[in-house]
This record gives C-alpha cells, structure tokens and sequence, in this order.
C-alpha cells in the first residue's frame, strides 16, 4: 500500500486535495549529496550498481518531499544493450563510439536479451523499491525511438541533430526499420520494469520537436502510439513529446495517462489539444529554479492555476538544471504542496 | 532600378510569376569561396571590409543565382559597438568577454554613436550595391532585443540560453532598460542600413522561442513591434522570431511585410495564424538540404505547394547548416526557380 497515491489518482482520473509534484532529472543531477557519490563512482557504476540507483532515487524523496521517485537511470543504457559502445564523459556528455552513419549499420544493431542484459536496471527497481517503503510511487522510464535514434545517428548531444533528421528523410526506410526494432525493445524493457514493480513509466520523447509536424507525424508518433497502446493496460504512461506541441492533439488517443508539456506550450493550448480525459504534467520554466524564492513561488502558483489542479502533475518543462539551488527546488516543491483547492477556487472567483 | 523584383513584390503584396528564392546564411557559411576568405581574414575582418563584404554577400547571387541578397555582417557587430568585447572563436563561436551578470552590468552599457561605431556596415552595403549592380535587392539585418540579450547575459551561445531567461524573471527592470536600449538602437542602425541602400530589413530574432508564450509577451514582442513600426514607413520588414509559433498571430499587426517561419511551424497553422495581408517566410528544414537532390527538389516541391505561389518567400526554417554541399543549396534554388503557378494550379485540381 503506497503512503501517497496523489500521482497515481491523478493519473487515473481520480481527484486530489492539491496536485502532485516531482520534477525531471530529480534524481542524478543537482543535488550535493549525488554529486558526491558522483566523486567516487563513475556514471555507469552508478546505473548499474542497485544500492547506488537505490540510494539516488531516494534522494529527492528524502530531502524534497516530493510525491514520486523517478528511477536513476539513463535513456542509453538501451543502446549500450544493442551492443553500441558508449563512453560516458564528464562535462561534454555520451559519446556513442560507433554511430549509425548509412542504411546497412541498423542491421548491425543487436536485439538484446532485455531481461539479462538490463537486468540490473530491474534489480536496481526492486532495491529502490524496498528502500522507499512505499512512501511514494516509482516511476519507470525509457527514452522513446526517435530520441534513441537522434544519439544513435549523431554518436552525441547535439542541439538539433540534423544528421539524425537528414537520415530519416534520406533513408525513410532504414529509419523505420530501426525505430521500429527500437520500439519492440523499449516495449520489452518497460513491460519488464512495471513486472518489477514501477508504479508508472515516462517515455522521454526529448527531441520529438526537432522533426517538425511533418516529420513528427512520420517518424515518431506512430512508435509513442504503439508503446503507449502496448502498455497502458498494464500500467499508466507518461508521454514526453518535448517541443511536439503540434502533436500533442494525435497523442491524446494513444491510451497515455498523461502527457508532459515543455515550457514553450502554453497549458491552456494543451488542455485544448488533449481534451479532458488525460492528465497533464509540467511545465514550470527550469531557469526559474534558478532565480529567487519569490519569483519561483509566484510563478509556480500562476502555473497551478492556469492549468487546475485535477487531472494534473506539476513538474518542470524540462529537467532540472545542473545549478539549480536545493532551497530553490525545495520552494517550488513545497509551494505545490501549499497550494489547495479552496485557493483555486476564491482565485477564480 | 532592380532586374529581379520578386522580393520587394512578394513584400508588397503584389503578384509574381513564381515565389522569389533565398538562403538565411546564405553569404559566409557553406560556400567553398568563401571558405577560401575565411582561410585569408580573421572574422571581424571579414565583416569589416567593405570590399570583403561585398564579394561574400555576392557569392550567393553569383554561384546559386538566388533573387535576393542579404548583407554579410554578424548580429552581434551592434554589441561590439557598444563596448562589449567579442572574441570569435572558429569553431566554437563568440565569446563576450564581459557578460552582463547583474542589473548593474546594465548601465556599463554605451550608447554607441552608431552611424560612426558601426560605418563600416553602412560602406559594406555601398560597395555591395555597386557590386550587385541591381541584380537583385539586398537585405540588411540586425539581431532582435531579446537575442541580443541571450547572448549579453550567457557570454557565449547556448542550446537553452537558461541564464538570460534567469535574468529576465529575476531582475525584469534591468532586463526592460536593456531590452529598450537595444531596441533603440537597433532601430538607428537599421534607419541607416535603409538610408544606405538596402531594399529590405529582416530582423532574426533567433531564440524567440525559448522564451515560452508568457515570456515572449514580455521580453520579446513589445520590441519586435517598436522596431518593426518605427521602420516599416522607410523599408518593408520581415520578422522571424524563431520558434514562437505562440506569438505569429500578435506580430500580424505589427506592421512587417513578412514573417519568417522555421521548419517546425506548419505552413497552414502560420497562414491561419498571421491572415492573409502580410507574407510568409521559409520553411524548408535545412537538414533536407544534407540528404540527396531526388528528396530536397520533392520536399521543396510540398512545402511550396502548402504555402501556395503568392505572398510567400521560399527559404529554409533555419540558417544554412555548414556542411551542406553546394549541388544540394543549387538543387533548392532551382526547384522554386522552376515552380510556376500553373503547376500549383493543377496539382490542387
């Protein structure tokens, strides 16, 4: 029995005394008492150790209070699974050792033993599971095809993976092939992950507005639609379709709980698009985190109360930044904590 | 009196046998000639020089026989007159060497005597004229407020520019002094590009969308409207505020000629978005232009198909990427050359 189950209410529709809050990349990336373990252990020991992805996941429940852990993992470890050496380097981010640069390299990616060779992501689930004592839900998550294939195309971070976007219009068929294999595989990796116990899985879509409507509608809603399909009826999904906010209307019929919006949608256009049998999650400006409690508190009220507080989650429009203040991240928790209906409601009136 | 006038018609609104064709970057970035000069002169030389400018903003004109020009000059040159100093590191971009960090950096800031700090633009456009001998118009530019902004405030560029969103909601007097310094001064700076020659000025406002709906309202639109106003009685103005889908519609009314649409706007939201009295810019995904000549002349063919012949000015979404071969820029250039309204008509019955 979960302590707190406002996340999962929500995302069944069901209502809330206030909404609940987690934020994206909570886990593993501004707080000191993870940078420190990020000192002693590199970051795939760190993936792949469960005690560690246990004691990380738990650090945001323990020093923010916030209503879900989001399990410490990493997108890539997917990759890494299919056989794609990746070299994790401190500052300028993954490097992918060698990339999908022409048609024939798809075939040379491996469809992995998921269970085995992601075996420790599931251990990793049922540490953290233990360790949060149910005091709040996990979340699961994976990244979704079209983000897999932009690092899978680029071998790295890149701020608007053209070659990925080149390869997609170039080869349309080897990119499906691939985002298609990649789509089977993150199916297979989230069924296992919510058989080890999440409570809900998130699928990162991070790169989705890159491909544009067009593109969109091509190469990556079709993979969202069939991941969410495949796994809504044994858990609630969370899409992620960052910067797509032209695709959020086709996405509201793929079976997701919820979709997360970035901070470049406005939730009133969201709303519209999705309608009102689906949860939103967001979309709070990350930079704000880094301005002052005032500002931050200010802000995140006028969020709550642009988007209602049923059927929705608050979190950031994107990850936290790396140097974001604890006290900061701490104020825009607690403030969604304070917030209650009769608040919303003397507002409105 | 110009040979080529598609440009100035298409901004007036009138009709034209076919859409005039250009290339955002299309002077100083992908050309092997002027790879030759960048290997020569350092880049503030470059932009300098008027004979150097001339012959980089012909070099398009020359080799891929588009119908219009566009000055080479860099958005940050208004910065540098203003006392910034700016270091150009190939490879990884500009670099400001003293940041504003705090309200106070505000007031550092000079008011630069603009028509002697930066003369060097204004005999660039002289010699450029002389050298395109009424081929075809030339456009001038400047940088936008708020991206003039991001780049004070980071130092340097950025995917997010999270720093100068921070400022702006921590410190907004500060950030509206700057803004309205800047705004005022762009718009000298551009009075005297028109003054000089120039048939049509476009501001790039690049990083409009990080901003999100809220934040555009604020730090971007009211001074894309001034500028825009304040000109648009001496030279039509073409707006491109880079992924604020959120705000074509508010900019309809700010007396531009034409907006600028980047590839993730789709042509017929934009056209809803904007009406019918004023023209479209773009949208092609530079990143088509990576891939082959059977895919950049189908997907040119589409995109001019959706915005239709009139009140339209094919483009790409985004600057010219630097690798793109010259064959696939030709292959663009010639496939709108090649597009005449009879095929549009026929392919919509």
């Amino acid at each position: 029995m979960l302590q707190n189950d406002r996340l999962l209410k929500t995302l069944r529709g069901e209502l809330v005394d206030r909404p609940p809050v987690w934020m994206m990349r909570q886990a593993g990336r501004f707080l000191p008492s993870y940078q420190r373990l990020r000192e002693k252990y590199d970051f795939f020991t760190r993936c792949q150790t469960p005690e560690l992805v246990a004691e990380i996941t738990c650090l945001p429940v323990d020093e923010l209070n916030v209503d879900a852990a989001i399990l410490f993992s990493d997108i890539l470890v997917v990759l890494q699974a299919m056989g794609v050496p990746i070299e994790m380097r401190e500052g300028s981010g993954p490097v992918l050792l060698r990339p999908v640069e022409k048609p024939a390299d798809v075939n040379r990616l491996e469809y992995p033993d998921v269970i085995h060779a992601l075996g420790y992501v599931f251990q990793g689930i049922r540490a953290t599971l233990q360790k949060l004592d149910g005091r709040v839900p996990l979340i699961g998550f994976a990244g979704a095809p079209w983000t897999l294939l932009c690092y899978l195309v680029e071998g790295k971070g890149s701020p608007n993976f053209e070659k990925a976007r080149a390869f997609c219009y170039q080869h349309p068929d080897a990119a499906h092939a691939l985002l298609d294999k990649l789509t089977n595989i993150t199916i297979s990796y989230l069924q296992l992950q919510i058989q080890a116990g999440v409570h809900a899985v998130q699928v990162f879509d991070s790169w989705a507005g890159l491909l544009g409507p067009e593109g969109f509608r091509q190469f990556a809603e079709p993979y969202l639609q069939r991941i969410s399909k495949a796994l809504s009826a044994l858990s609630p999904v969370i899409l992620f379709p960052k910067g797509a906010w032209f695709g959020l209307h086709a996405l509201a019929t793929s079976g997701a709980a919820a979709i997360g919006i970035d901070w470049q949608t406005d939730p009133a256009f969201a709303r519209n698009a999705v309608g009102t049998q689906i949860s939103l999650q967001g979309n709070l400006d990350p930079a704000i985190l880094l301005t002052n409690c005032t500002t931050i508190e200010a802000q995140t009220r006028a969020m709550i109360r642009r988007f209602g507080t049923q059927r929705y989650i608050a979190n950031l429009g994107h990850g936290i930044l790396p140097h974001t203040p604890v006290a900061h991240a701490r104020t825009f928790v607690e403030t969604v904590r304070r917030f209650s209906e009769a608040e919303l409601l003397s507002t409105k009136s």
